[in-house]
Formats: C-alpha cells, sequence, structure tokens
C-alpha cells in the first residue's frame, strides 16, 4: 500500500510517500514560507522523483490538526481534493500523534507533544514511548503553560514547535526535561505516514480539520457580540 | 552560515539546507533511483523551495564515503562542481559519522553505523552517543559480519542501510540489538550538515572520495593481473 502524507499544520510543511513499512520519500520545508503555495508542488515533485504517478497512491493522509487555523485548513483541503480527485479514501490523524511516532523509539520516554498556540497556551497531548507503540496518556487540548506543567509527572522529551517555549517555562520553574533533536522534533509527513499507516480503516472518511479553540476572527465576532448585547442590555436598564 | 549538504552514498539520496542550528530543508528519495538523475534536480528544487538561490549558500557539505562507488562519486563530484562554481568551501564528511549525528541523542547507547558492502562485509563505524557529541570508539573500516559481532562489547544500536543484514547475523547469533526507527536509520543529508557544521574550519577542502576496499573493476582487474603474471610464470618454469 503506498500513502501520500502531507504535514502543514504549523510552520514547516512537508509531504511524504510510505510503501509498506518503508519510507520510500520525504520533502520538508521549515522556511516559514507559505504552504497554500508549497505543500501542493511539494508533493508533485516527491511523487514525480520517486517515479510514483498520483494515480497508483492508495491512500492520502493528512495532519488534521491542532496547529495554524490556516495551515491546518489548508492541509485538509488538499487532501480531501486530492481524495476526491483521486477517487482514494483519506485518513485524517492527530497532529500531536503525528509527532510523537517520530520519537516512539524512546521507550519508556515520556512525550510531551507542543505546538505554540500563542497566548501563553500550547497545543498538547502526552504519550508514553513503548518502542514499537504508543499509549496516550493525555487526549489533544489546548492548555496554559502552567496548567501543562502542573500535570507532568516527569521529566518529559519535548517534541513539537512548541517545545521551544515549553523547554523555556520548565527551565524557569527549575524542573528537567530533554529537548528531542531535530530531525525527531520538527512535525512531518513522515509521522503523519506513520500514524496513518497504523490508523484502522474505520477512522478513514473525510477529515474534518480540529482546532480545539476558536480562532481569532471568531473570538472578535463572539466579543463584539457580547459587547453589543452588554451595551443593549445596559440601555435597557438606562430606559 | 547556510550549509548545502548532500547524500548519495547508498540506496536513499537527499539534500539537505542547514541554517545557524536550524534544519530549514529536507528532500530525501528512497527508491533506488539514479542519483546522477536525482540528486541535483533534488537540491535546485529544495532550494527554489526555501526560496534561498544558491549564492547565499556558504558551505556545501557531502558525504565521502564509505558507500557505493558510483554513489560516493556521483556525491563528491556534484560537491565539488558546486563548490568551484559558486567558489564556496566544500566540507567532505564520513557517511558513517553522519548517519551517526542523526543519533546522537540516544545517549549512553553504542552506535553501530553499517553499510551493506557485499560479499558478507559491511562498512563499519562505531559510536558512543552522548547526547550532543559524539565518541568515535571504531574508524571507519569494511570488515567481516563475524568479526564486527565479535568486536561488539555490548548490545548496538543499528543504523543505516546494512542495518538490515547486521541484525539478521546478531540474530543468528543469538546476540541482542535494537533498529534505529526508520527516521533515525536512514543515512540523509541531514545528518552530513549536523556533522559538517561540526567539522572545524581546517577540514574544509576538496572532498577525496573513500572507500575503503577496491571496486569491483578494480578487483577483477587484478585478479586478471595476477592470473597472467602467474601464468608467465608458470610458462618460464616449463622452459
Amino acid at each position: 500500500m503506498k500513502i501520500l502524507a502531507l504535514e502543514s499544520s504549523a510552520l514547516a510543511a512537508s509531504a511524504a510517500l510510505w510503501e509498506d513499512g518503508k519510507c520510500v520519500g520525504l520533502y520538508l520545508l521549515n522556511c516559514g514560507l507559505t504552504h497554500s503555495e508549497t505543500l501542493l508542488p511539494m508533493a508533485e515533485n516527491l511523487l514525480k522523483g520517486c517515479a510514483v504517478p498520483l494515480s497508483e497512491v492508495d491512500l492520502i493522509a493528512v495532519a488534521r490538526g491542532p496547529g495554524s487555523f490556516t495551515g491546518v485548513r489548508i492541509g485538509v483541503a488538499t487532501a480531501k481534493g486530492l481524495s476526491w480527485g483521486l477517487d482514494k479514501p483519506c485518513c485524517g490523524v492527530s497532529t500531536l500523534e503525528a509527532m510523537a511516532w517520530q520519537a516512539a523509539h524512546l521507550e519508556g520516554k515520556l512525550l510531551c507533544c507542543c505546538m505554540d498556540a500563542r497566548r501563553g497556551q500550547v497545543y498538547n497531548a502526552l504519550f508514553r514511548a513503548e518502542g514499537e507503540s504508543l499509549q496516550r496518556l493525555r487526549e489533544d487540548r489546548a492548555i496554559s503553560l502552567a496548567e501543562l506543567l502542573a500535570d507532568l509527572p516527569e521529566a518529559p522529551v519535548l517534541l513539537g514547535d512548541g517545545a521551544g517555549i515549553t523547554a523555556k517555562a520548565l527551565e524557569e520553574a527549575g524542573m528537567a526535561y530533554t529537548l528531542a533533536p531535530e530531525n525527531v522534533r520538527i512535525q512531518s509527513a513522515w509521522g503523519v505516514a506513520l500514524a496513518a499507516a497504523r490508523a484502522p480503516q474505520e477512522a478513514w472518511g473525510e477529515p474534518e480539520p480540529v482546532y480545539l479553540r476558536l480562532s481569532q476572527a471568531e473570538r472578535e465576532r463572539l466579543a463584539k457580540l457580547n459587547h453589543d448585547q452588554t451595551k443593549l442590555l445596559e440601555q435597557d436598564k438606562g430606559e
């Protein structure tokens, strides 16, 4: 089985081709360019480089979030488009689980997957690395750094683009940690392929983006609605 | 500083762009296509994807062997050509050391870097992983699997494209080992960049391919020469 995996949920974007347990190709760009411009050409170039026609791909896999609103939307939209166009199934996987698969070999370690969610928060999940498998300890969540620190039972291995800010918070609190090396730390389509290859077929289907939080636009709209409502209530009271 | 790193010493070929301690991009193909056709286009596409013009690259790094004769020659020739054309320095690094850097985070472990050298041999080096650094325990060598097994003081972590045949030999001998996961195991330009970034400036210069063994053509020529000489000696004796 051939899986074309896509990851664009944060600053890095990547495409990977996976065949029967082997990573045939990986293309990763971590330079902050617009994913809408890079993701599809990367996947196209990768398949061309492997001499694999798109029609030979059996499954499209994508990181469905959490992550950047725009990044996740681009990844999921691209995967859905490919899936529909090719009439091939699609499988969305958790961005945080995908990055944990890249570190599953760190047997016995507590894997702390972190993405910078801004405003003092991280998107986070915790896993126990079990060599060939993973044990999920916490569901994907948006959590403040203070809450995360209080929830860590032991020194974690930090993964993901939020590893840096989490490391800083742990250091300030005098807590121990290990920063995973870059080739294991950065979320990539390699991890997405690993997660999708292990997902049961029932998990295939049209992937829905998972944001865990409202987007800034939605927050501002809600704040404005609340403000307007409060104002109306005050006017009512005043009358 | 920007490093463009190339790896083509075995079946996989890859290019990586490294900037000030960060991996900006990685393009890896592990599909057995001809490196002479893929390596340069991969590097070109990667730089284009990162919006970095070739003229901005400060150092060309390359895996100088050991490895496949053709693969090593293509990598070194490409790196030399780029270096000369751009008038930028070049740095050749050991293929085996480059792959060890990808696993330096496995602190305390014995890293056994293996490439399939055919005829029951592997190209091998041993390192102790020290987190941020490596301690070299054995120089790069061509060694039989039996000799390698006898030289292993403890259960190793296997890296490189020879990890599979080494694992098989260890299993048959009833010895323990860990197979590194694919994202750590496959030799890649990422490791080449890591090794080159740590190489002292004195190590820069025109890289020479390191084969450790004679090529098949050279072996056959030597065998023929020996054969002819023996024949001549026999003729001398007969006369």
